[in-house]
């Protein structure tokens, strides 16, 4: 199963007529769980109910999980996997590296995704058969990098604060073996790997919906994707992505040591 | 002195063919400094050397501070200062979240100044009468938020690593009583407050040319800057960045303290 790329931008321009117009404009913010801060804007909302629509009449008998509105009908084969807003606090604090995600699993697999980001004009995306770029300054095929060895990569992660005890120490040691490491861009970072900018990206306790869109582009842009264990990383959870076989098998060692 | 949008959109124009043909196009990076990462570009130097000559041209006798090519007649009243590339890392990871930093000093003063990111197609800049956005969007008048309390304000750092000692204590107990706290993003976090989006920004050890630009910006936009001891952010060091004057005393007293 591929999905062409005509939908993946049908899917980008109806999210973007909901994310758009209220980014910058001081959307109200509510917060969904007591516990911590976790922004919900009118825009996420209204962009997953522009997706679900979309893919209802294309796709009747698919099933969708997004991260606003839940499940519907993920026993089929088929499961679109959707997060309208992927790093929201990017959004409300009017830097332009949040995303629109949108993925399609087959029997539990990541086979397309897209990532779109509509104030600068970008998407991501990967259609079962490679991974493709079209926004500034054109449209190219994605491809990750060579770099084989930490000393030489560029790693990101949102923030060493979602890391705590053990694993804390371990992301602390891998952080001191890189070349350079940077903080706070979420969804944006993968497709930096997928476009080869930078070479790792680390994030901790992700939900498959943070994730399932970026696998297919990734791995298509010739990139591996896997949890901190290795296994895949359609479920979501500690998850590492890199540029090349051999340094994942490096940050595994430090992760994993 | 004030200074026309026009010739800053001429400076934002002349820098942009240096830095955006070379943006994302893996341009070869070295090392300023044998002690730490400091990556420069041939878009950092092509880029302050076209700045330099649309000043020289259009004020021979003011002087020129940049941070590629020093400093060059800075005993005029009048000193230009340059920061062709601000957010080198953000530039070499493919993040649109870099700019080009012109601000005009007189006497020492901050009088005007811009900041613009050609990726995404904004200017920001303060002419002397008030600070202004153009890009996606549209034009309009920038200004910052109400916020006076830390509880309800949104803190930006590039990374908590540069604190050290006692002034990390201090930067955590800050980090600790705000509602929301992101890393990562140089310059573009100056412009964010500006224009409303977040309150407060706190960067330790700059140097002049990162910031002077971005001083009238922000103080036209209704904020206020100032270096840890209350003194002018012009001279750099390290510098806090407030929506309000409230918000702006009340974050000194937890870093004083």
């Amino acid at each position: 199963m591929s999905i062409t790329v005509e939908f993946m931008r049908r899917i980008a321009e109806a999210a973007a007529t909901e994310t758009l117009p209220r980014f910058r404009r001081q959307s109200e913010v509510s917060n969904k769980l007591s516990g911590g801060f976790d922004p919900v804007t009118e825009a996420d909302r209204g962009a997953e109910r522009a997706i679900r629509a979309l893919i209802n009449a294309e796709f009747p008998d698919h099933g969708i999980l997004g991260e606003e509105y839940g499940a519907e009908n993920v026993a089929n084969s088929h499961v679109w996997v959707v997060d309208p807003i992927d790093g929201t606090r990017a959004y409300i604090s009017g830097l332009p590296v949040w995303g629109t995600l949108v993925g399609l699993t087959v029997d539990g697999d990541a086979v397309a995704g897209m990532m779109s980001q509509p104030f600068t004009g970008e998407l991501y995306y990967a259609d079962g058969a490679g991974a493709h770029y079209e926004g500034p300054g054109g449209a190219r095929r994605l491809s990750t990098r060579a770099t084989t060895a930490l000393a030489d990569a560029t790693l990101f992660t949102t923030t060493p604060a979602l890391y705590e005890g053990d694993k804390r120490l371990r992301f602390d040691r891998l952080e001191q073996q890189v070349r350079l490491s940077r903080y706070g861009v979420d969804c944006y970072a993968f497709a930096m790997l997928a476009s080869g900018n930078i070479d790792l990206v680390i994030e901790p306790g992700l939900q498959p919906y943070d994730i399932v869109a970026l696998i297919p582009i990734i791995e298509q842009a010739g990139g591996i994707i896997t949890n901190f264990d290795g296994g895949p990383a359609e479920n979501g959870g500690d998850i590492i992505a890199a540029a090349t076989r051999e340094l994942h098998a490096a940050a595994m060692q430090v992760l994993g040591g």
